[in-house]
């Protein structure tokens, strides 16, 4: 398998996202290869398609985590090493629309859609709708395994090996917490903004952010002062992130963002953007948002109502001063940090990236 | 934390039980401790009672594949991946649940059924269930996690750990494609005998007999040989196993078993006591067996009447038979293998303990 090289001094979202491709298709190629009856092949196809929607956001922070401290050439181990990060957000990705029993994800259908139609059309619909479900917590599980795969292969010296798998496994758990307290606030709207920055901070802005970049820099052998670096600009930038996704969850284009606008609304996830409108609400708005949101019947007119009354609270206005403040607190943190200037103008980019987007 | 010592030349069952069951309680009440927020020591104690009912056959392998090959002395190493195994376990069952929609494992709620008593009334029914769902994907996820981080801080040398994770690698993708396979081939029965045998040697034989005396092994240096002769005891003992499994998903005492005799019927898996009864059927029985298995409202009037089946089609016995004859090419694998005496005396008594149960 070759991949792409990159210089340290060459930052190029595109290259990187070749190289990571590179890694994940010849890596399922030869899984198909290997045990190519039952299925196998299949999954495997499965797996490379949802794969191939995804915008590489972690890899490509892990590979500029390690430009930032400066000193790696493994090129290599760093690719397969963020094609490891990609193939666990799939895992992770698949288990979630399962959990929010999401209908599509990347303008396509959700794993558990996409297996459940594969099912036999004369089969009850409890067991058609088991089928997809068991299947895709499956797909999930295999690619949980095979993110692990992709990380022992990957080339690492012991060194690196062992500054990484910590880091890892810290993420790992940080995103399943994230995601445990996300499930439990679901069903029941809260004013508490507190506690929406809480789940953020977990399931994104560490999970997303922080710690690819904290995996790539610790190939390079980065050490605390560079860490800490990292987290004062990933945290920030990372609550910004998923703030945008929210606002984009209620007023993104369909088109861009491949879901509808009424998904997240009827899923009544709490977001801060909702927090927000409850503190701000009469007793009216509030008892509005409270039987509108969550509603799984929820239509175009019932999103139009919402609309209004997070404008009429300003917690849209809110939300996107909030991404300004953490955006404007992630670029200074950059000033004084001890990072390659070719990363601090990547790192820059990706700030911008993240935060000011349409998908 | 410190665990009894054991002898490579002493093998006892409630030593290895006891000794991976401190690794556990250790391991998950360190995970409370360091992350005490946000609900993690209440999955951590959700996940040591699931625990606590396990049987320990997966650990008690892995000890004796050690055993076996009889030069280790690493015991503390060799119980912790052993630990490592039982953990994945959990992970294996908590996400069997959730697609087998089972109540109950062990004699007591499922997890996911636990959960979703957790869940306050107030919420509606489909919200009920998606929280106890969507908690036991995710906590099925974090025992897969955790059981990577036994096995990453079992202190194994370079030299053995590399023995040992290409053998996890396949042993997982085995069993999650076992399951896929058993997945498939639920709600359509089948008289498919060699179909059902394909399924219990990816889901059972593989997964709990033969990988783990095969990781204990490696840790002890196995060479090509012992991997060998392991392969030719434990394939036909792990087919045994799982067809007395069936054999007690029907014929069981619930009060041994924890689980009803109503539960394998209802969920209409193909075994190949089923696969036999349709072979021996004529088709007034086999449209009988097709209308009753898989049926969620199957009754003991019901059960009683498949019992009957099975009888005049000799199915029952017929499995007896299989059953019989694979322990004996078991045993009879034993005889040249170049193991130690006292693992050749644990591996018979293993083979008689898995077919000859009664839970």
């Amino acid at each position: 398998m070759t991949t792409p090289t990159l210089s340290p001094g060459r930052l190029d979202a595109d290259t990187v996202r070749e190289s990571v491709d590179v890694v994940l298709e010849d890596f399922l190629a030869a899984k198909a290869r290997t045990t190519p009856q039952h299925h196998l092949p299949y999954l495997s196809g499965l797996l490379r398609d949802f794969l191939s929607g995804g915008k590489r956001i972690r890899p490509l922070l892990c590979v500029t985590g390690w430009q930032a401290v400066g000193n790696g050439e493994d090129t290599e181990a760093v690719f397969r090493v963020a094609a490891c990060l990609e193939m666990f957000h799939a895992f992770a990705l698949i288990h979630d629309d399962v959990m929010d029993d999401s209908d599509t994800r990347r303008g396509r259908p959700t794993i558990h859609r996409t297996l459940a139609a594969l099912c036999a059309a004369d089969r009850r619909p409890d067991q058609i709708e088991r089928f997809g479900v068991g299947g895709a917590v499956l797909l999930g599980d295999l690619a949980l395994t095979w993110s692990d795969e992709l990380l022992h292969s990957a080339g690492l010296t012991p060194a690196q090996f062992n500054a990484v798998l910590p880091l890892l496994s810290e993420m790992r758990t940080e995103v399943m917490l994230g995601q445990y307290l996300d499930l439990q606030a679901t069903g029941e709207l809260t004013d508490d903004i507190e506690a929406t920055l809480t789940v953020i901070r977990y399931k994104t802005a560490k999970y997303t952010i922080e710690r690819p970049l904290h995996v790539g820099a610790a190939i390079a052998g980065a050490g605390p002062d560079a860490m800490e670096a990292i987290s004062a600009y990933a945290l920030p930038l990372g609550e910004a992130f998923q703030l945008r996704d929210d606002l984009l969850g209620v007023y993104g284009d369909p088109e861009s963002t491949g879901k509808s606008q009424l998904d997240d609304l009827r899923a009544g996830k709490n977001t801060t953007l909702i927090a927000l409108a409850l503190r701000g609400s009469d007793s009216v708005q509030a008892a509005r948002l409270r039987s509108l949101i969550g509603n799984p019947l929820l239509d175009e007119r019932d999103a139009a109502t919402v609309q209004e009354i997070f404008a009429a609270t300003t917690a849209r206005e809110a939300v996107e001063q909030m991404i300004d403040d953490r955006r404007t607190q992630a670029l200074r943190a950059l000033d004084d940090a001890p990072f390659t200037a070719d990363a601090v103008h990547a790192l820059k980019q990706i700030a911008r990236m993240a935060t000011v987007r349409n998908s």
